[in-house]
């Protein structure tokens, strides 16, 4: 399920070890982590006598788009990764998963997250002769290893990611070897699933789904996972930090169908339109929401406030990135492509419009400006998560202060900006409140401006820091 | 909102007049209708002057991909055609529009339906000298004009009209004026919309509110209508026939926020869950939909039976025609890239699942294998139209008899080849009873085998005929 | 052996009979037949069950890019065609060989020539209804062979070939035969070729010699020959008119290792060269070429004058037709990037240029530039063909009247106007001299204004006309 | 002048300082090298605030094809690559110019030429942590230079370079200046050129010519130029040996029309025809060449023989990388399709024909078929450059010694082998005679085994090595 915002998260990564024609397993998984990332895609994959690559710009229809593509990625060893380009879009060295030879052999990586110290270690590692080819984060892992001399791979491995500060969950490919490492603070989910007598590893547990694999438990924070002949054992630990798991993967980002930080996201985002219906009530006919991603969160306040649900936007699947307006004559001609009103369902109606999110606050004005086209009477505007008043660093491209509306407005100004009779967000206490884990186990800096984890850029990381290093 | 189902409508048209820059409504238009044909899309325009063309092979993203490619298209007449290619995919000449030049000038023609009568037709026009350049049956249309010898255009194009049988919907541009036609039975929508001082035809009205455009009215069955420099009116009416109106639109094809044949989809389509509620109900923990097509059916089927309505397949809006399945070793992995279950919703529960409609069978019985899969307890299929038994000639894609699965096996023997604990099917008369038209107003022909139109291949219809010529 | 002028002949033609995989004979013969049009290219094949097609834009070895698609293209018969795109490049339905389907039978043809009453035919086909699809004159045979009522086919082709008038070398494949036909003067070159048990027919016998096929004869002006399951014999001749063979092929056209109107083309043009330096002699230290298509003219006239013949003027082979000059500073830069003086031959040296044509002029005036700025002294500038002061409309892309540089001005007018220090043509007596026919059995329109053949736009043709109908 | 063998030289570069718009040059440059590599191409320019880039798999022409691709790279420097791609064709991460950023900035370097201890300097450079990121020797310099510690640059290049064996002539593009770079051995050619207030550099004078740049002088083995703001002057001079430069260059790769190591290529190669025919007579009616690399070496021949010169051999230009042989029934098939011998000028004669080298003598062979086929009587074979009878390591792709046919047999069994009447090779004496260099100032190892340069494979470079290191 394809969200409808401006935000994107940086990746979905995927690790096969055991299965005969691997890459095939790889690429279902990324099918269905598309939603992580759809600007490119790439597989790597082993025999243990030799590498097989194949990495392109697009969705993962569009990099492979002929079966001999994937049948020609020999071996029983892949790992896999979606991406956003956030940068550099047309340079396709920046596609992960990244490869190098090096003194101690060849490897693969696929990272989801952000290095917050990338600054620091790429000066570091450059003064001391490193080149570097891409612009990504993603890059130190490999002349982090590159620079160690410990002879053994997990040492010169744990070694390295010593030095990284950050949000990563990493897979790992050598010539005859997975690894999956979660950061010490678990900011990005990982989990590991098992399929006949190999192994899956995967961003969300809808990868595991889609091959029929069996989810069998997350990475937990700080874990080196190895799986290799002898079967998957925990290689190292890295030293424990308090936990800090991304709450916004719950709002917006995980797929419904998805376990990730060991919960159902449709369960518990049912439950943040339940609570959102207790904290912020509202008269009205009839609840909608902004498809996809806000589908589970209406059923969820549909039901606690007894109003009834109802499709009233349509979502265009086909809209691609390539929508043009050549000479744009009509009003909020991007969103009328994108959300059709079912104007049976709003005309004449008071509505309730959740959302789970305001990011920059200009899609929700639009919206807003649809509904009352299609007659809508009085909207009632409810977002399943608080107001985003920061950035984040930890790998979801929030957009910087300026543009956050929130930073810059009230509740109330906002709901004067869209245009709406009312409009309630969930509160941080509501929100932590869903989980079965203690509060305090989730990074909700984008709300806060909290950041558990310091770095080059991170805002007063250091002073607000629970767990300082 | 793209269907589930290996039916595939022709086609969706758009004309419009009067609109500086034409090509881009047409454009809008376009990516509205976008569900009624995928494989190929092209427009026609004219400044009166000269004709400008685009046309190409694949959705409308990938055929307009580039603002330029808009802005050369000139001028205030336009028409466009999304198309489903049904063979010789990689040919470029059965693209619509269609355009040729003629003793009497030049036009393009972009249609909806299917000629009933085309064997027969070419087989008449090919022995008087007609170079045949498509396999497509709007080409008659263009040789039987260019055959007539009436000097004024109305009548040539009217002469040649009453010698077409079957389903057209017809949008037609000459060098300055756009002629919107529709079969004498009404057989596909069309209708007619406003906007500032200019006028757009379109097959339904999705494709007005995406500009827009402001819903006059249908154009009627029979009607030719023009519009030119002197605004929009009647030009001609083909003698009429008693409407047999496609009720299959209203089931599956049209989009839930248009109104065709005068009536709110979304409307319909959610009495059709509430007729098939009362009809056939069911014990269960939950009602879920087959997305999307079945998801306002599913509302209504919840709304009237009391059950609470969940999100329990989530559908992969990434797949696209490109799936690879290299070495399938896991069945139902096309199903799985689909759809896939929300564990969370379906584990362990009793479970409605609202489909719209069930043609080969294979489809259902690969979702109530993912359902079971997904710890489904008790599976009640409930079908929100009548067994297809019988395919059709007028337009729609249903596959032979042979492939029809109900075609050959009564409901409890599908019942069983998908493996459900109960079918239910909506009844004709519970079809026909949700529109507010007569139900003899409808052609049932796919669940009835009463074709209300004769043709070349059309079985019995001659006996069958309500209406015989 | 590619020109290097602005002039463009319309086609190659390549019919192949009798030989299995007959597609793979085709496609090496157009390789052959590449510099006689190198815009698009087109094959089509029969199996006696079945029509095969490719077709594409581009080179040969561009729309031929992979095995598979020659070898998708089965059975023993099979025409191909190589087009200079005049009009309309982007649109592909100008392709040849054109292809229809007709109440008599499917059928695909490959012309090289114009028709010169294409416009009054034309309309007169289309008063009839007759719908056009295609830009080219190569359309008017289908119709007018769709339009006739013969039972058998050679009568059929027969009567409609007699409607056309102009210049026409086809090649038409059936569902078991293969047709060559040569209009009554002749004009454009076809020859006959054995290969083991089948027959090659082919614009020039290079075609034949690539395939080691033996040349047996040309066809004659007016034969209509079949080739089938019987051999190949003559199936019916048209009416003879007096020949009118194009004496530009000879000057510049065909390669120099053909043979066409049954004379080898290298040995003729030697001859040209060496008239060339009889008429008009030169002092100077050297002779060179503009490569490719002078060179052996050149080496005629350092045979004919004992100048030694050096090799001056370096032809890039690399350049295509998207040579880019974005900020054009040096000027000549485009005469520069195809020819490049080789200083060491030029610089200090008296030169005679040998150059087989002059068209617009501006080409031969930047080679002078070129020349004077490698260093060369006294030019003297010799033309291996007479001024051409007319257009062609015979199927040579001569440009109008009014770009003729010799229309507008005398011969010591252009010596001026190009920079040389001596300019001289051959006459017109010298280039028929050198064939071993008859000097009136050749067009010379373009040199003359002597048109042999009418047409709907041809300048006082009738008048001039040798052979009045 | 593209070459007819399957030898391969690595690269042609060029560099532009102080002309706006300065990657126009540079793509009109390398066009004129084009010939030097056809497979892959780029080019970096700075206007002393930023880089930009662009780079591709394809000929220049392929890579380059819109003028904004040119436009968009802003600046007044400029490098330029054309390269093959020996090895990972598909991979464009080996395209050069290569570009990287280290401690000390950033740079772009364009390489023609081979490392010897590539492979020694690679395994070091590794052990301290570097990661390759392609499979080219060229990458090694950004290694050695970002691993130096010296804080001006051209030391530290200088001292990168000192660590360097091998042939390289390199142009590097840093911020705000540009360095032309020859090896102490001067092994393949680099020269300078002015052109307006700036200045070119290229691997031959056809890249300056082609802009009407002026030749200045070679750049001399050693020197590291230096050219910026303060015009252009020598920045260092690595630590001289004795020359070495390819004698190959002159014998083929280069172009006729260019000036290498400081001498006029189309004299040079004339005076290897004229000597040949005096070492070598042959009684024979007519000299042919073997288009379009042996042209001039066949003049001399003819001149010095008096035995007249003929174009008996056609070479087909359009032939590309991607000829198809689906099926290949005709012997010979693709040197038909390359070479189309002129039956005119071939029958019933004696020839010489004058070939510049034998690599694998397949094409000879296939010749000398055709030849035969065209009805030649005796065929005299003479080679204007000796046996080559072992691999190059210093940048031409010769075959290893097994493909070589002379490492294999003799003179007297390769005329057998190829079946000529009689077969001449120029001996070294000859070949070193015609430059007015002396005879020990040329590297002559594919002719005699003796490597001036040692390297990791150089065989029995040491001991064979006149300046020993």
């Amino acid at each position: 399920m394809l969200g409808n915002k401006s935000l994107k998260i940086n990746c979905g990564v995927i690790g096969i070890y055991g299965l005969p024609r691997a890459a095939q397993y790889a690429y279902w998984g990324m099918y269905a982590l598309q939603h992580r990332g759809a600007e490119s895609a790439g597989i790597i994959t082993s025999d243990e006598n030799q590498f097989y690559f194949h990495r392109g710009m697009g969705e993962v229809s569009t990099v492979f788009s002929d079966a001999e593509q994937i049948s020609s990625l020999k071996g029983h060893i892949a790992v896999g990764h979606n991406r956003y380009s956030t940068t550099g879009a047309s340079d396709p060295t920046n596609i992960q998963p990244l490869f190098t030879t090096y003194w101690g052999g060849e490897l693969g990586i696929a990272h989801n997250g952000n290095v917050t110290n990338y600054l620091s270690l790429r000066k570091k590692l450059e003064a001391s002769g490193a080149l570097f080819r891409t612009q990504t984060d993603t890059e130190v892992f490999l002349h982090l290893i590159a620079n160690r001399r410990e002879k053994e791979f997990v040492p010169r491995l744990a070694g390295a990611l010593k030095q990284v500060k950050g949000a990563y969950s990493l897979v790992i490919i050598t010539s005859d070897s997975l690894y999956a490492i979660r950061d010490p603070y678990g900011i990005r989910p990982l989990c590991l699933g098992k399929l006949r007598n190999g192994y899956v590893v995967a961003s969300e547990s809808c990868a595991l789904d889609i091959m029929k694999a069996k989810y069998v438990r997350d990475i937990k924070p700080g874990e080196i996972m190895v799986i290799d002949r002898d079967g998957c054992r925990i290689a190292d630990q890295l030293k424990p930090r308090h936990p800090a798991m991304c709450i916004f993967e719950f709002v917006y980002f995980a797929r419904p169908d998805s376990k990730i930080f060991d919960e159902n996201v449709d369960k518990l985002r049912r439950r943040l339109g339940r609570r959102l219906a207790w904290e912020s009530p509202a008269e009205a006919d009839v609840v909608i929401s902004v498809p996809d991603s806000s589908n589970t969160a209406a059923l969820g306040y549909s039901e606690a406030s007894g109003i009834k649900f109802e499709i009233g936007l349509i979502r265009n699947h086909y809209v691609g990135r390539t929508f043009i307006l050549p000479d744009q004559k009509i009003r909020d001609i991007d969103a009328l492509i994108k959300y059709n009103p079912v104007r049976g369902v709003i005309e004449g109606r008071d509505i309730v419009v959740v959302d789970d999110s305001i990011v920059r606050g200009t899609t929700s004005k639009k919206i807003i400006s649809i509904l009352r086209s299609a007659g809508a009477k009085k909207i009632h505007y409810r977002v399943s998560s608080p107001p985003i008043i920061s950035p984040c660093f930890y790998g979801v491209d929030i957009p910087t202060f300026s543009e956050l509306i929130a930073h810059h407005y009230s509740v109330d100004e906002i709901k004067k900006k869209i245009g709406v009779d009312s409009l309630a967000y969930l509160s941080i206490e509501g929100l932590l409140s869903v989980s079965k884990r203690p509060a305090d186990h989730f990074c909700t800096a984008c709300f806060s401006r909290n950041y558990p984890v310091p770095g080059d850029a991170v805002p007063n990381s250091r002073k607000m820091l629970k767990n300082p290093e």
